[in-house]
């Protein structure tokens, strides 16, 4: 395929038939950008080899707050303790994600405080910082950073990908499955694998551009005209996937309003208390 | 520079003398990821034309839990208000951050509930999901994945960036200034522009793999070990810049115990509980 037809698809596909950015810069690293998709459906493939020095490599190449690194990663392979993920983060409704067995791995994104804090305390000191949300939130940005180089180097090897929050579900027996230490979590985990020869992953539709990105001040201009505008490509992409019809809107207020849709995650506070977080 | 020299050259400076990957898979993405290193000297060159949308819609086309969009970006070229997004995030110490006013452009990468919070409570339901902590996580989450995505974009045209977690240290007058909605706020900045000729951004030196990732199970072996083999390439680093001699372990503690280098960040769950984020 021609680099223009290929961009005019992947541009359509992303945005719908409205609202296309006109003019986008275009390299092979924007088009990798751009074609991504997740990924549910995997082969029996195995990863290639030094896969995991390569994806580590990559998300440790994202930048981390003032240097302090204050994230890990913990890769389950083994195919028992995979299955055991599975079960935590399908939650008490059983959902499905049978991907994360299906998968060769499951990338366990870690916001950890441990090391630096380990590192203060062992000389006699007092981390009274990590006693603030602002702590949380920067061990959560660097795992959430790290976390999506490894995406975008993965997917440039042709793995496919595929986040799952639902690993906040049971937080706390997840954590202590993979044996975390004290002030770290599971920020999401992320399945890795090759795509199944029939894998009908598809480029989802995503708001258009002025809903979201702004020039100097925020403006929050016309909601309801743009989110109706989305709906098109919305439904056109669940149509071509057999998904049953859904709009947008729904999918926004049962999340916004349903516990059942939280499946646990409503617990994530006292556990992290209780795993040495403040939120001061 | 042939590709392999590059490789081998830029694995050394992201892990320093010992503790190198001895194998890591290699193409123009991965040589991308691994080339990335935080410009903080930026030329008075224009961004190029579109850069906004192309950066845009790398970041829409990260990952974004279960489709709900919930982060926004908002790009200050204005000088006067850029340099007022500076004074708010040099914090009290009056801390450098120069390059914020020097580069063509700070984009400001929004944790943003407000959006779905409005488009339910219009049809008169209650949002109680956002009330709690995982919204939170979902949105800030959301915000740094789409913020990495752009960071590769950006980079992959040549520019420079720089990631600016101080845009916290004033997050209620920061969120005043661009006139965000309530259920939002600035998750972090990041600076870009063309690095000016004479910059001496470097790569810099991370921890051994071993260190932050983890095969099934966590490990914290030998972290002193490790550390001390660290100190050596951290040292080089800053030796080469002609940065003040200080320790990894020095940066760790003094960040972990330092109110004043929380700056004003301190007041993070005060502010956020104000413009409507719950922490249940």
């Amino acid at each position: 395929m021609s680099e223009d037809l290929n961009k005019v698809q992947l541009i359509a596909a992303r945005y719908g038939e409205k609202d296309r950015p006109e003019n986008i810069i275009w390299n092979a690293q924007i088009e990798g950008l751009l074609s991504h998709r997740s990924v549910r459906n995997f082969s029996q493939q195995a990863l290639p080899e030094h896969w995991f020095e390569t994806l580590v490599a990559a998300a440790q190449s994202a930048s981390t707050s003032s240097n302090l690194q204050q994230w890990s990663m913990v890769a389950v392979t083994d195919p028992a303790l995979k299955a055991q993920v599975k079960k935590l983060s399908a939650g008490d409704k059983g959902l499905a994600n049978g991907y994360i067995e299906g998968a060769p791995a499951i990338l366990l994104w870690v916001a950890d405080l441990s090391r630096n804090h380990d590192m203060t305390v062992s000389d006699g000191l007092t981390p009274g910082v990590h006693d603030y949300l602002d702590s949380f939130v920067m061990a959560t940005v660097d795992a959430a950073l790290a976390s999506q180089n490894a995406t975008v180097a993965a997917e440039s090897i042709g793995l496919g990908t595929v986040y799952i929050g639902a690993t906040r579900n049971k937080a706390k027996e997840l954590a202590e499955l993979i044996q975390l230490p004290a002030h770290s979590y599971v920020v999401c985990g992320l399945v890795v694998g090759w795509p199944a020869a029939d894998s009908d992953a598809a480029i989802r539709p995503r708001l258009p551009q002025s809903v979201v990105a702004h020039h100097n001040l925020y403006s929050a201009c016309d909601l309801d005209a743009h989110v109706r505008s989305y709906e098109e490509a919305f439904h056109a992409f669940r149509e071509g996937l057999g998904m049953k019809d859904k709009t947008w809107k729904q999918v926004v207020q049962g999340a916004a309003t349903s516990l059942a849709y939280m499946d646990g995650r409503q617990n994530l506070r006292a556990t992290l208390e209780e795993r040495g977080f403040g939120f001061k």
